[in-house]
């Protein structure tokens, strides 16, 4: 891992993260994108996402308020994007909840080739079809159940699994990374879950070839910029201005010191 | 009222409250309702509308950037809502402004049974067909036109009106409750209206059981949370980051004491 | 120009801009309006943009994440405002990047009389069939690449043209005006250009009628905003924090000493 390597490229590369994402974060996921150094672009018409990802350098897709053509539109850039080798991070947020989250996530999955999925231990499980009691369950290093989900969803699903939680999961189905960096004022906040897998996107686009560095790598740098705007923080508010601040302020070697991964 | 008390008993049960709201607030009221204690989620697919508000405590509807595909989904809701006796708001942003408007959410208020309907004075007397000169009358304690405004709707529409300005009033057709907590900068920022129905959903859903009280109670919750946020700010940027860090610090004791009703 | 009149003007009468705009910047634009002075509302339906622009003082169409219903309703939107003598402004968010956004823009160009069209010197450029290699080339004053961007495609658009970029160009295709105020951390947020044409809609519909006055105005307006963001500011978050704080403090007298225009 050398996620200080990685963030200088992407610093330099400046990639283009398109994002289909859901109507709650576009604003959020965006400044994220362009407070870690790469530039985003949000674009969901059938008409244009094929050539809008022919030029991105990833595409991230995230189902937080899903409708069919926003699906529709999602599978074509998808598509398009496999077509280009165009690294492709999935969101399935929500999934699990209702039948249509599951089915949809489980469609693009099919239907794409999907570099990383990235979400929680529940959504990641109900995917994997594996039976998974991980709520209030502190995993530690690269075991528990966390961990376990993480291996198996990515040999059922042939992606690398990127579980977020108190402890960030990462894996390819055989190796697990763990990620111990992040603050808990990261879950008073929405979609702090859909801006790392913008990030993802991101280091997947500047990384050395390998996704699960690529996964592992945006997590512990988002991790560490949630470290960093904790102190002063008054509350949500506060702490989620300071986060886009600690993202921007992010130094690749002080992020290689910081980074903790088990 | 004890707002306190049903404030300790929202944070214990963290209510999912499931909002179809407007394009604008999307981010804003998913985060007030994660800084007050609740749980928001934003969902508004035809396919999943029925499914998600049948796992929710509450349902916001709100119409600020609506559309006929998203009104079908708010009709689904609400009537899936009612027969799960999951309360529903309606927050009627704009109605009086176009006829799409007014004859929108009047169809709601036809179609399904709202526990709460949160709007301006202006919004709500248009639907109450009640003619009101309010604008720039200040009205004191649970009498004036704003007062007769909320007991008229209540009366005429068949349910608890919530009719917030510089002084909030509540009425269930009998009784008139006035809320004189809030702060001029409230009105500096787009969406607090649409936040103070976010809220009223969070309250409801952790309420004894008096739409009447949840109502009045989220109005003072919020905005003592207002006041609080006031002191620092230094103009709507920072009054908005203010207001989540005082909703989330926002303490059931003192929320008891400063609660003013009338 | 006479920015500090027009904005107390702005302040006075309190125009409604009609926003039909992106997903992304929906709750910004609105912020941006209301710190101004002006009042912002969205509305896309069919069923009502013709309604709510007749009370509207100025139209801004944003293609930042068009779809082919949301251009359907900008159209619609426009030639009413054209009908009722509301100037119209142009976002042609992206033009250039995919043909559609390209090919949408065009068509609103020739289908409405856009009073304004703002936006970087790639995507006027790219509507004005101009050649230009204006990346990274800094202009000065009112000429060089960027100048010459705005008075070409002024005049072969039939527009005013408000280029923005490190200096911001205004031309009407006889006249260039530069504005040189702004800050760069204005780059490091999204959405910054999209406010800027939302704070361009409002000084028209206070203007003195002069489009070009109004748009180099309003970018004076936003700039010197921008340049008292800056100080205190940490990174981009708390630069967008303190930009609406600034906007909302910015004093028209101070605004007249320290707009440059070239």
């Amino acid at each position: 891992m050398n996620p200080g390597e990685t963030l200088r490229r992407l610093r330099e590369q400046r990639p283009l993260v398109h994002q289909i994402t859901n109507y709650v974060v576009m604003n959020e996921t965006a400044n994220i994108t362009l407070a870690l150094g790469a530039l985003p672009v949000m674009a969901h018409a059938p008409e244009e996402v094929e050539e809008m990802v022919g030029i991105a350098g990833a595409l991230v897709l995230n189902i937080g308020t899903l409708s069919s053509g926003w699906v529709d539109a999602m599978l074509a850039a998808g598509r398009a994007a496999n077509a280009r080798e165009i690294p492709v991070v999935l969101d399935p947020v929500g999934a699990g909840a209702t039948r249509y989250r599951t089915e949809t996530a489980l469609k693009i999955l099919d239907e794409v080739d999907v570099a990383v999925l990235r979400g929680n231990a529940g959504e990641v499980a109900t995917l994997a079809g594996v039976e998974a009691e991980v709520r209030g369950v502190e995993s530690i290093g690269a075991s528990g159940p966390a961990a376990d989900v993480a291996r198996r969803a990515a040999d059922a699903l042939g992606v690398v699994a990127s579980v977020t939680g108190p402890i960030d999961h990462v894996s390819d189905g055989s190796r697990v990374v763990a990620v111990e960096n992040g603050h808990p004022l990261l879950a008073s906040i929405t979609g702090t879950g859909c801006m790392s897998s913008a990030i993802t996107g991101a280091f997947l686009a500047a990384g050395n070839g390998s996704a699960l560095d690529a996964a592992a790598e945006a997590l512990a740098a988002f991790g560490v910029a949630g470290e960093n705007a904790a102190p002063g923080a008054k509350g949500p508010g506060s702490f989620h201005v300071n986060l886009y601040d600690a993202l921007a302020a992010l130094d690749p070697a002080m992020l290689d010191e910081r980074a903790r991964f088990a």
